[in-house]
């Protein structure tokens, strides 16, 4: 477990919060780990807590857990694949936690298995996240068939994003049929779920300002449904402006590969409405991504996706972790900053160099 | 010259339109390349010609001129660095072309010498170029002390941003004091021009829809100024009400490290209104920012982007165009595809087999 999860478990204590079995993090290094064998074995039959031992692998820096994890991984692969994958994202405030509840509690009552996971790089460091104040989802976390999962804790997008990618899968693998990922729709940390989920849903506020707020263009392209969240009291009618306004701005875009027209809706997760439609959505989609084949390509380019963007971070990592290329950059960048070399022939010098050596 | 750009100009050519001496590229495979040392002396003493045909090195895929080129702007590089430079972004139909004639004609007046840039990986395929379409800045190219040249052809941002990046060397070498760098405020391509410039300008339009037409959050965080264009006739009531509302929101963000608060103003580049302003605030910018030395440390800051990004880069097109790569990663994929292997095992395997190779 790393500094941060540890400094982090230390303040919920230190608050007198007590954390709901589903969420509760192993401390790896005080209890035994059980072999590869156990782990698969106990996920299979949905023990929950083998669940969060092995995401708590996943997510651990030290090497013989990232083994183990990897093998585990391995195994439960045959297992998974068999849900629906949903993305939430939404600027903070716009109720991403209680409408997640809201779905989920509804799906659960369908008798789903839901499993609730987070990619946001930003929340380790406690920067509004919504899953570190567990109380938001009070309802949803004492459900049997629920599984609520932090944000994993880590220092870049890539990592937290690929963290969360696994433990999607571990999360099939014990039997959840529904996985909700949740994002701050701000960063780049939306690209990383679109590339993990089957359905995107953008969740927004009626009313001025929302545009400002500041959701980029790219993820209204990315969303496959858009709900207007809060629409209720003297909300509503600003929220149904709203839809006919986003319903006129998404027939500008080009038609989706998928076929799919994106819909729009209104919603308040407080009050429990628009909460059904959105799913019936979301069913209407699987539908007929399903029959048209898309559901399968999608999942396998994002499969792919995770590959490259993998072999592109190691790359990085090892060069810019390289002794030398750590010493030759720092004469290089001086050189530049002096004139008397070109960035590209900066780079070029610490690349050939790195080359030779290597023999390539 | 690759494939794309002789299309573009046979379909040019088919057009009927006469290409400006400033915008014309050379044939590298018929004329005879001149020596290093000619074409900086030549560069040096502001000649066109040989400014445009450096460039077209630059542009150049053969290996030869690549090499060339590489002298060219190592030489130039010390004679480099006088100039302000400037970027320009919004969205297709905001009035760019309209706007940067106006201005360049206006510090043309003012006894300037100006480059005209672009950057806009999309252009090669024609999609609402705005320089594709000389005709728009008629007035600016036929002035002796401006220079405009098209987006280059390329296949990757990072490509056509790197020889942008490095035509403004040419360009100041060739005593050019105002560089402008346009852009397409859609994609990606402003994070590369807000690193290649010192002054950030977003055009936008007032009214209905213009959130929608999808300037991107981050953009409007870049902005040194923005610029609220065709604040003209029945328009202009409607300018006026976004310029405050652009004011209002721009107070919510953070301050700048440069302790620059960026401007608000409005434009009408046809009716040359406006104008002068924009240049004002230009000019306020760079006398702050050079008295608290934010302006060197923002272009040491941009060279040192340059330096990692081109070796990002570089170390991706070394990796996947090695054909064991190529074939391992096919095998790779595929396993994927059968959920045989994840992912992240996949890229493993293909890393670890690459570096193994070259002894890492």
């Amino acid at each position: 477990m790393n500094p941060k999860s540890k400094n982090k478990q230390t303040l919920m204590e230190l608050k007198g919060v007590e954390q709901p079995k589903s969420i509760q993090k192993f401390d790896l290094r005080r209890t035994k780990t059980p072999t590869t064998e156990v782990f698969v074995q106990h996920i299979h039959k949905g023990n929950i807590s083998y669940l969060s031992r092995a995401i708590t692998l996943i997510e651990s820096t030290h090497i013989n857990h990232q083994e183990q994890a990897a093998e585990i991984l391995q195994a439960c692969l045959p297992l998974a694949n068999n849900s629906i994958r949903i993305g939430i994202t939404g600027v903070p405030g716009v109720g991403k936690s209680t409408f997640i509840e809201a779905l989920g509690n509804y799906l659960i009552e369908q008798g789903k298995k839901v499993a609730v996971l987070a990619i946001d790089p930003s929340s380790s460091i406690n920067k509004g996240s919504i899953m570190g104040d567990k109380t938001r989802m009070e309802e949803l976390v004492k459900q049997k068939n629920a599984y609520i999962r932090p944000s994993p804790s880590g220092d870049s997008l890539g990592g937290v994003a690929r963290k969360t990618r696994e433990a999607i899968i571990l999360c099939e693998a014990a039997g959840f049929d529904t996985i909700i990922v949740e994002t701050v729709g701000v960063g780049q940390s939306e690209t990383a779920v679109h590339s993990m989920v089957d359905f995107f849903v953008l969740l927004k506020l009626a009313g001025a300002g929302d545009e400002l707020q500041g959701i980029k263009r790219g993820i209204m392209e990315m969303a496959d449904a858009i709900v207007i969240n809060k629409a209720d009291g003297t909300n509503l009618k600003k929220a149904k402006l709203a839809k006919a306004e986003f319903e006129r701005a998404l027939h500008l875009y080009p038609p989706k590969i998928s076929q799919w027209q994106p819909k729009v809706s209104t919603c308040s997760a407080i009050e429990h409405t628009g909460i059904i439609e959105v799913w019936d959505t979301i069913l209407s989609y699987i539908e007929l991504s399903k029959n048209n084949n898309y559901f399968q390509q999608k999942r396998d380019d994002q499969n792919k996706y995770w590959v490259i963007d993998t072999i592109d971070l190691e790359l990085k990592n090892k060069f810019y972790n390289n002794p030398e290329v750590k010493k030759q950059l720092k004469a290089v960048l001086k050189k530049v900053q002096e004139f008397k070399l070109t960035p590209f022939e900066a780079a070029k010098k610490v690349l050939s160099k790195y080359y030779k050596k290597s023999g390539k």
